[in-house]
């Protein structure tokens, strides 16, 4: 059994990659602030689900999270770092707090959650690999991820973080059998909560997570670090 | 059913994607020079294929090989622009003869199977599309692609030329339903008919093309202009 | 005494250049198709010049014009390929000839040109080097260079080409002490034949031919292959 | 007089700038934490300078270098962006403390130090400027900005970071006159204080302070976001 974490899981694409990873037979910790959406989404998948309550910007919190996870579910075999902070505001208008928080959310909680992953993904348990180790760990990117935002400097600075940690982590990780692969999101996601006027305008997070489960099912010999995904009428 | 066309066939990669595509289903248009090589891979598919000698290089070839596939398959869905011509020499040693090979099995061979095939793709049959218009085109590109090669002028300037193209269809052609996507191969395909001394440093051809297929399939509303393959235990 | 050739020299751009050059005391081979346009901007440049009508597009023209500029000016030190053809029109509007002049105007004739003048810079002369070899390459690229236009299939394919061209020469010839360069520019170029509503929005040719120089000025311990140049008030 | 602060400033390439900026007539304010260092340095420039040891990691250290270098210089016009924490460590091997010390040397220094020095630049004292307003912020990256290292996590996040800060700040300044360049120096830089066998092997710093001072001199018309810099016989 598959043990998947989404660390930052809210309605949106958080939630459709948790239900698809559950709908291919993943057991899914899910982690994020808010404890009562959790519940019911755990509650709802047809799988072992832990619903643990975490604020990611906190070291001690992410660590007592996968302990959680691991206790239920055991070892982790594919991590999903989709959290980030992002507060929009240029250079002037942008406190240290809020450009702190910007890279606590995201780099560095890509950071705390794959530490804590993916030593239990070279421990040697992965099924059909012959050194038992393997995994998957996917950063949710964005434009800014390749295209320094104006009037975003946190977010811009904390989207390119998380790129270029994951690229260091490829790299060192791949040869372990660990794939890392960032996925640039290059659009607006639909909402889950609204009507939209143009729903062709907006990617449809079911579709973006067929391409996060792609990424987890590919062969070593073919790995992927970066794709990009956007709805066909963007102009980009 | 759907028709795809595999622009540069033979035994590694446009093999593997020729048969991964008909084991889904689709009709297979072969183009290369060889005519034996095609006809036993078109005899040994599970579906209708047509194996037509082409010189990629020929405009009149490139325009009667559409011909023949649209008359035996009828109209063309999906397209795989794999052609190029590698001669690895640098300026001093490259003739204009062998620079003019590179263009014309490259980005000019891409651009003459495009202009024949994007047409049928814009005139209304698609399945599951409300507009009827609806297709693919792939480009298979290389490392060099994205880094100009030491030593390969000619190779450097046709991955680039066809990556300019690529990106230039995928923004034209992706609001009128037809997804271009470009793929980056970043290391040696395993070789069909020897073995290797490390199988794992090679990209399984196979692999590769469980990659292009999830590209066809992938939901208009988050579509992938660009990814990349290696080896997991590649040096990148 | 540095010898420059302007490949593709006209009002705009490629006469800021070779005015620059020659400022900084360069003899100046000027090549393009206008023979009158370049005897008067021979005649009012303050070193030798050598006006060269040339169809860059011309395997034999292109040679018979460095012949002239060497017996005129000695052996070529400096290259700048500045020549494109920009028929901006897509997929399906563009016929097999314009994609081919978008190739032969542009990735080609850079080709050609650096066949002819790189000999030259490896040859011994060069000023200020042990060796006697140096030499400076500039290729005047564009934002379609690095990322592919909607609507300007010929045009993508020609820009990328040229900058897979420029890299491959950069990785091959810089040991040898030939720099080649890449520059995007990244705007539209201020005309100089009328008055437009917004100067500021345009890039003062003059101010390219700076950078262009300061790419000339490098020590090889610190070469360049790729800088941008833009408006400040750009969207980009 | 143009006013410079180098953030981050010692025996290399902060201090080739330095030499370089107050030959080109700049006061200099000059940032570190070893005192004695500057204060040598501060008595041998030709210009007036301000040597304040400063811990760019405390964002109390920052604001008060600035006052002080306001106090004695005058407001600031150019700002070099050049302190980074290297520890390279990969995933498992890096504690968050080490971690968090290359986002505070990195990009959050060049943030906190951008925040002090932009409102002077933007505040309208700027020479042979219409409006007043100008000045020019140089981040100094490395080939780590641009591709994630293997063994390296805390490094390659932070020089991505810085990468992403630049980009953002580029566009939101840009058009009120402020210039934001980001320098990949892709190799090592000849060490000042012993032999090595190969000097052309490294970046002369010199040389590339000739790039810093060239962004600093380049028209608004045609302004660089971004160039690298690497010795002639790199690999790359």
């Amino acid at each position: 059994m598959t043990t998947a974490v989404i660390a930052g899981v809210g309605p949106g694409l958080g939630e459709s990659v948790a239900r698809r990873f559950a709908a291919e037979g993943c057991d899914v910790g899910l982690l994020a602030r808010s404890g009562d959406y959790l519940d019911g989404l755990a509650a709802d998948l047809p799988t072992d689900a832990a619903a643990v309550p975490t604020d990611l910007a906190d070291p001690d919190d992410v660590a007592a999270a996968f302990e959680t996870v691991r206790e239920r579910l055991g070892p982790v075999d594919v991590l999903v770092n989709h959290a980030s902070a992002a507060s929009w505001t240029g250079l002037l208008d942008t406190d240290r707090e809020a450009f702190d928080r910007a890279y606590e959310v995201g780099p560095r909680a890509g950071f705390l959650c794959a530490r804590e992953a993916v030593p239990d993904m070279l421990d040697g348990d992965a099924e059909g690999s012959e050194s038992g180790s393997g995994g998957t760990v996917i950063f949710t990117g964005a434009t800014t991820a390749v295209r320094g935002r104006e009037g975003a400097v946190g977010f811009s600075m904390a989207k390119f973080g998380s790129r270029g940690l994951a690229q260091s982590m490829a790299r060192e990780l791949g040869p372990e059998g660990v794939h890392v692969a960032h996925v640039v999101v290059d659009g607006g996601i639909r909402p889950p909560d609204r009507e939209v006027d143009d729903p062709e305008e907006y990617l449809d997070p079911d579709a973006i997570a067929d391409s996060y489960w792609h990424l987890v099912e590919q062969d070593p010999s073919a790995w992927t670090l970066e794709l990009d995904l956007r709805p066909h009428v963007e102009e980009f």
